[in-house]
């Protein structure tokens, strides 16, 4: 290893920083969910897992959500580690030996389709001796609230100041959140979305992702407060639960972390917590013209919201 | 080439005839729906497409459904031929110059839980000089009714009776039909399933699959017939709709038909009409115990039928 012993003892402090870290954010956005959502069921699960060797490979925190604001919903942490199956050597990007890869990974789907979905990530990864970080948030509405959109893209934008990568983040997770099979519809109105961001100075980059994560709150549940009251119909609802269908077919057909977990024996339950308790396929669906879902389709493309 | 002339037009004249027999029975099924429910909307679309070369790659007869009976079914047909994109020349098993392939394939998903999805396919291929057929059928049921999985079975034993298959294309069938990331349970409870057959008797292998389609009808109507009209309670809906749940899981992630579909930039409402208009996902669901639904959980593997 070319790091010294002091840069060894560095790292596994970052490492150790970063896991607890995200716990303390898993357990905020927990109690934030409760107060909105007083007859919300949690079902925790702590699992651990073996490495490609047999050996002890790490675990998670799987918290499963069912309540009456928040239909279904997911906020895991986890911390994994060990050898590498040589068959993901190359996707993990490391020299094929072992690995550490920790963070939080959250989906909210809430009934009311005034509502949005919201899924957000942060993660750090040790592959050989390269570290680097990921994640990012990104917002999938059902009902033309510009104003929510904006909202939303502003706290990210403002998040992102210091750092100067709100553009950049942004169009990433307008490309990566794309359904290619739906002539390029996406997911939702995106977000921010980074991967492999290393930028040589271990100790801002921590910091800085460290210092996103923090503003997922303020970037969504202020739009729960004020949407999960608000009277809905029945088209809102079929409109949110055929786009729930195409949630469905992006995590399943598109997100490399699912495709990845799944691919290496991942815990199942615990990666497809994230699609939506219900959902509609219909064909050729389209909503109703001249109706605010119509005017829905025409925001999943790339658009400027700040 | 190495055919001759004669054998070249004795060729196209079983492709014509495979093309007419298809379409002869996309309209037998269809008439035989709308026998069972008067209310069946059917919508067509005729469609085309262009090869890897933009040239004329032939098209297809989309039928999708919509009753009182069959909640949503698609019954296609297609014939489709040209330049093979050379990404997909090795997983079509040609020599990458050109190809052609026709086919019918369907799938019915009722609306009442006490009667069974169903699925079948049966296509020919030509890629260079090779020709091959492929198919099968079958069944997921929501309901521990064993009798009908038996007559299903049956129906399939005696059709492949004159050609000794049945337990091998039944053996592929379990295997292929299987939600590997769950713990190996089967979609449903099986049938046949057979893939690249082609015996060198060009003669026999023609005459075997368009006999075997044949059995089709009487495999899979007298259980609508005979459950259609059975009450059902709320419990059984809610095991239906997640195992619709596990049936999108297979289809998006393991079904080779859709996945190339898909990725050979295919007719995505087409492909995607196999999936049942409404799904659930819930995390780590299970039926309730000593339920029929836990019951029916135990026959999701390889079983004897017959």
């Amino acid at each position: 290893m070319a790091n010294d012993s002091n840069e060894q003892k560095e790292i596994e402090e970052k490492k150790a920083l970063f896991v607890a870290h995200v716990r303390q954010l898993q357990d905020q956005i927990t109690d934030t969910m409760k107060k909105f959502d007083p007859e919300l069921e949690i079902t925790e699960d702590i699992w651990t897992r073996l490495d490609a060797n047999g050996q002890d490979g790490g675990g998670g925190r799987t918290r499963a959500f069912k309540g009456a604001v928040f239909e279904t919903a997911g906020v895991n942490t986890s911390s994994v580690f060990g050898a590498v199956d040589p068959k993901f050597a190359k996707k993990i990007g490391g020299d094929g030996g072992t690995f550490w890869a920790a963070g939080i990974s959250l989906i909210i789907h809430p009934i009311n389709p005034k509502v949005p979905t919201v899924h957000a990530n942060f993660r750090m990864i040790q592959a050989g001796e390269k570290i680097w970080y990921g994640g990012g948030a990104d917002l999938t509405p059902y009902y033309p609230h510009l104003e929510d959109f904006r909202h939303f893209h502003q706290t990210w934008s403002d998040a992102c100041k210091p750092y100067g990568t709100y553009q950049k983040w942004k169009e990433t997770c307008d490309t990566y959140f794309t359904n290619t099979h739906r002539d390029n519809e996406m997911r939702g109105i995106g977000g921010i979305f980074f991967d492999h961001l290393n930028s040589g100075d271990r100790e801002k980059d921590y910091a800085m992702v460290k210092d996103l994560s923090t503003h997922f709150i303020k970037s969504y549940f202020p739009i729960v407060e004020k949407r999960q009251s608000e009277a809905f119909t029945p088209e809102d609802e079929d409109f949110q639960l055929h786009r729930h269908g195409r949630y469905v077919e992006f995590n399943i057909l598109h997100d490399r972390g699912t495709k990845f977990g799944l691919e290496s024996n991942g815990r199942t339950d615990s990666i497809l917590i994230s699609l939506p308790h219900r959902a509609k396929f219909s064909y050729r669906y389209a909503p109703k013209e001249n109706s605010p879902h119509a005017e829905m389709m025409g925001y999943f493309k790339p658009c400027d919201w700040i």
